[in-house]
């Protein structure tokens, strides 16, 4: 397998972005990824996007937006589960250059999610989720997730503060990312007294509905080298696993298994430990989803992240700190974007270029996107070469 | 890159099978494929489908049919590109094992169209088109694919029997297949008296909306020899491009710039011209589209595939056998399943398996499949080893 780097990372500010169009999101990120690598060369192209037909009616978006990147005839295809959409594109990228199918691969995410009305968004969201099972009888994920984070109170004791510190935690660093959809503060007061959506998940406890885009090249080392970009970044290891889609359907629904072994492969693929990261960005998409997953990743035992959270483990100055970017609950989280941005984030950190949120001596990183309540999972780890 | 051999397929009868779920349909594809291959040893899946949001309301389909074949954990996601999907998803499974990142890697094509009304169904069909340009205007596929037969027409002097004359030998074909959705046979007159869809096509001038699935299992040539299945089927070459999706972007809409492209890049790979192949399946979603595409691929001279199909060329006894299954036309076209089910039939006709459809000798096979009016195509060559 031949070994692939990291030469471009592309990003946009994200939010309501109604003057922009599903393809013009797509096409800013990925030039933004082009002048950051220094190089349009592009041999083929995947795009990470979970509903674009639902969001705004447009399927088949590989080929549209290669036509309008100025790169119409490359190989192209739109990669989806759900909320990992994004981390599956890079992954397929990966594959593209590690197979010697492509030389350089570019992988885009977005999702053009404010062209509909809320409840049409919802509708599309909840189609991540078991349309029989779940869907069909009205559940919708901040319901899901209530019922996880329900059940981790109730097991390990977790407060309603110690989400909130996610809240928190995550908006403090939002406030220090220029990409950011909502870089402001929030206290644990504002978080605890904002509206209730599904208790014990209030607004501020969930991520915001965003359109955007983030693009990542790829291509291999020693291409790479070429190009003389330093640090050079590398993708060491990937991990991809599923569960079932229904919540209803595990045995445990505090086992996140596609998590724990997404992590375990994207480890064991990189020679690595989690002790060996020096940091994460994680799937957010709700307090309770940081929580749940920093205990199935291992970065803490299970019962232990509120506590840690609330103790500063995961803030930019602790030992591991977990979502420099802000997540996805400041950064905002359009669904297929929000694994590309992770690993543009990875990259920024690690090349420490990340401004005013830079993690001191940084060396490896890893992203962790998921779909649905972790019905899949994909984890990469990013090291510098 | 390692060396991919197809060591199983799977068909199902396909219809309007309103029994069945859309993860029924993917479970009894990929079952008869796992009974075919003599082995369930799956490391990972793909599926391609091309709206499984628009058509049943379920994304996040890889995940949900992981568990539900009982490979709950294994890496899995959908790829799409509209009609091109399927071929998409084989091309994806060919990187996981051509990489190394996986053994054995099962793909599925799927769509499930029959559960929404007619006019849902064309809405759905239509966001393969560009949803600015084309789509928001009201145009449909029957119409731009109207559009580029009386272009042929006028340019050529293709004849309305000519294009009837796709029909017929296709329902031939399909006559002998017992999976097709269609199997009778039809009349040039029956053709040409059927009702009008969008002048110069008629209604049996098209494929029809299909429920349905296909999957493949690939692995290394070498864990393939382990399993002694004879002949040995593999996949030496492909090909996959990109066009505007948007028919009046590009420069002539008779050059089907995607289809040339993908052709070219699949007999370079695989170290062959278009005469060394014995036989194609390709994407004959209109009668017009078997035409132009048998053109774009080089099979005859821009401007003689009606005259070469009338006197026979491409019939299952012809010189250049084109969709010996019956093809989209007579064998359905569940969108994201049809790229999948060219190369299962690809494989049954070089192990001698194709019973009354066998056609002789062959040793050589190439798929294509095509996404909205040519947008992308996927190409693939399979020859027996």
């Amino acid at each position: 397998m031949r070994e692939v780097a990291i030469i471009g990372v592309g990003m946009m500010k994200w939010g309501e972005l109604w003057e922009k169009s599903l393809r013009d999101l797509c096409v800013e990120a990925a030039l933004n990824c082009l002048q950051d690598a220094g190089t349009d060369r592009v041999d083929a192209i995947t795009i990470g996007a979970m509903s674009s037909g639902l969001f705004t009616g447009q399927e088949h978006l590989a080929s549209l937006v290669a036509d309008y990147l100025g790169k119409k005839n490359v190989p192209a295809v739109r990669v989806e589960s759900a909320c990992a959409s994004g981390g599956l594109a890079v992954r397929t990228a990966f594959m593209e250059v590690a197979s010697g199918m492509s030389e350089y691969a570019l992988a885009i995410g977005v999702e053009k999610m404010t062209d509909v009305s809320g409840g049409e968004a919802t509708y599309a969201l909840a189609t991540a989720a078991d349309q029989e099972w779940e869907g069909f009888h009205g559940i919708t994920f901040p319901g899901l997730y209530a019922m996880i984070a329900r059940a981790h109170m109730e097991r390990y004791g977790t407060t309603r503060e110690q989400l909130a510190e996610v809240a928190v935690k995550n908006h403090h660093n939002g406030s220090l990312n220029p990409h950011a959809q909502f870089p402001m503060k929030v206290t644990r007061e504002q978080v605890m007294n904002s509206v209730m959506v599904a208790d014990p998940i209030r607004i501020l406890d969930c991520s915001p509905i965003t359109d955007g885009a983030a693009a990542v090249l790829l291509t291999t080392t020693d291409e790479a080298k070429k190009l003389k970009k330093q640090p050079l970044t590398v993708i060491t290891g990937i991990g991809n696993a599923t569960d079932t889609i229904s919540l209803a359907q595990r045995k445990d629904i505090l086992q996140l298994t596609a998590i724990i072994a997404a992590t375990e492969r994207a480890l064991e693929m990189a020679g690595k430990t989690i002790n060996d990261i020096s940091f994460a960005e994680v799937h957010d998409c709700f307090t309770i989803a940081e929580l749940a997953v920093i205990e199935a990743m291992g970065v803490v035992k299970a019962g232990q992240s509120g506590p840690a959270t609330v103790d500063g483990l995961t803030s930019l100055e602790g030992k591991f700190p977990i979502n420099p970017s802000g997540g996805l609950k400041s950064k905002g989280h359009p669904v297929g974007a929000t694994g590309v941005a992770q690993i543009c984030e990875a990259v920024t950190q690690l090349r420490g270029e990340a401004g005013k949120r830079q993690i001191k001596n940084a060396k490896a990183a890893l992203t962790q996107n998921m779909g649905g309540s972790g019905g899949s999972s994909v984890v990469h780890i990013v090291e510098v070469k």
